[in-house]
């Protein structure tokens, strides 16, 4: 998908919601433990109830391989349930990869070309021939880690390199590369008032902003400092939404929780 | 594992050698296709010929996740046959995984508990609470990056962070994380001048060393300037070793390969 179809998506829609699909085997409703693959059985209901809602899901790869085989089973299940039934869903696998050039293109294989997902997430800290071979699938997008919404991230993100924090040279630096207008980053919802200088960066790119919800972020701050001309946000809620409720109502919750945001997001698309 | 284990087995064997099992179909020997599982097949194959040259095994995970549900089938079935004959060896799941605390947690309990290897590469950049679910086992590992092989190595990691290198800062702050004494870190071998200066900040730690070989790094000057009183390196080879031929014979010429290596690396700990 490229960035225009998902501009007119949300457009559509007026939403910019992604719901991040982290499925976790002791957190799902226990009846759904007694179907033959609960996972996929909780994605597609979930998907079923809230697909009209959001313009992205966000399988995170770590609750799928936790569960082995399965898990992989599982995931490979949803995403092509979402690119059967759902073409116009921007896909992104939050796999956080990154690894010399020849390890890099093997993720970037199996994501985007064997999986089929719209976008990766990607870490830069082993640089450019590590993110460039994500770059490389037409209409397909690597979502580098700019700055995240964890503790962590002011560990070294927010460290000045030649008075510069390493999370704005991570992108100045990865707008040169090859192919970097299929560049996306990820950028943590709780530290809303640093989206005004990233704007000065990267005005045009599209930000996955996690955060918002379980870990304490501002959906009006965000955009007030992070939206732009083409909306250029995809902001993210997982736990907030998909365990609103683990009772056989799951889905509904779910939905009534995504809708609860869409709302939001129509008001501020509307002003 | 525990280091003294692995530093014994080294003492044992005279090798610091890792081999790296990178398993490209497009790469094995033609005649393992028609197998069952053609990559458990050739890691098998090269275990059986090399077990006693080598310390540790590292397959990368992105080779298996190319290959989709097969792939980590054939992953499992290494790490099982490896816990089961090879006890002795260390195992490090190649990875470079790295999120937010519940997420790492995830990826934690999927490499170093349910496949039971003895450690994992993990990404520093999210800082502290993306690292330390990787250090709450007892005798498992988390292999932080701090200087890669790679090119992109420069892009951040050798840039200046209050006037040092971020990759310093990375070792620096990581020791005082919860059970740093787990943490081991990446170190590549093209780099070698460098091993000097780190090896004043973490004088003790292990050093996984990928870059000998394929990558153009110098064994010699690796152990001149890394080695510690405990050896304190695991040196990597991959393709030098595994695709030194893809005949009928490739398992006995990756031994041939891994016995030179052996050989330097005995003169190297005899002096």
């Amino acid at each position: 998908m490229n960035t225009q179809q998902l501009v007119q998506e949300i457009q559509k829609k007026k939403s910019f919601l992604c719901i991040g699909l982290d499925v976790d085997l002791n957190k799902i409703p226990e009846h759904l433990l007694k179907e033959e693959d609960p996972i996929f059985a909780f994605n597609k209901a979930i998907i079923d109830s809230t697909h009209h809602l959001c313009v992205a899901y966000k399988p995170n790869m770590a609750f799928y391989e936790a569960c082995g085989i399965k898990g992989w089973r599982a995931l490979k299940k949803t995403i092509d349930y979402l690119n059967a039934n759902h073409p116009e869903i921007f896909t992104i696998a939050d796999a956080k990869r990154g690894d010399i050039g020849n390890t890099s293109s093997m993720y970037a294989k199996a994501f985007l070309e064997d999986l089929a997902f719209d976008s990766i997430t990607v870490a830069p800290y082993m640089g450019k021939d590590s993110v460039e071979p994500f770059l490389s699938f037409e209409n397909k997008h690597a979502i580098l880690l700019a700055l995240t919404s964890n503790e962590g991230a002011f560990d070294f993100q927010t460290k000045k390199v030649d008075n510069k924090e390493l999370y704005k040279q991570v992108l100045e630096t990865s707008k040169t590369w090859k192919n970097s207008e299929n560049l996306m980053y990820v950028v943590g919802a709780t530290k809303a008032e640093y989206f005004a200088e990233i704007r000065q960066i990267i005005p045009d790119s599209f930000l996955l902003v996690p955060g918002v919800g379980a870990q304490g972020g501002n959906l009006q701050d965000v955009c007030k400092y992070g939206m732009n001309e083409n909306v250029g946000l995809l902001v993210n809620s997982s736990r907030g939404i998909i365990y609103a409720s683990d009772s056989a109502d799951f889905a509904q919750t779910a939905a009534q929780k995504a809708k609860e945001l869409q709302l939001q997001m129509e008001t501020i698309l509307n002003n």
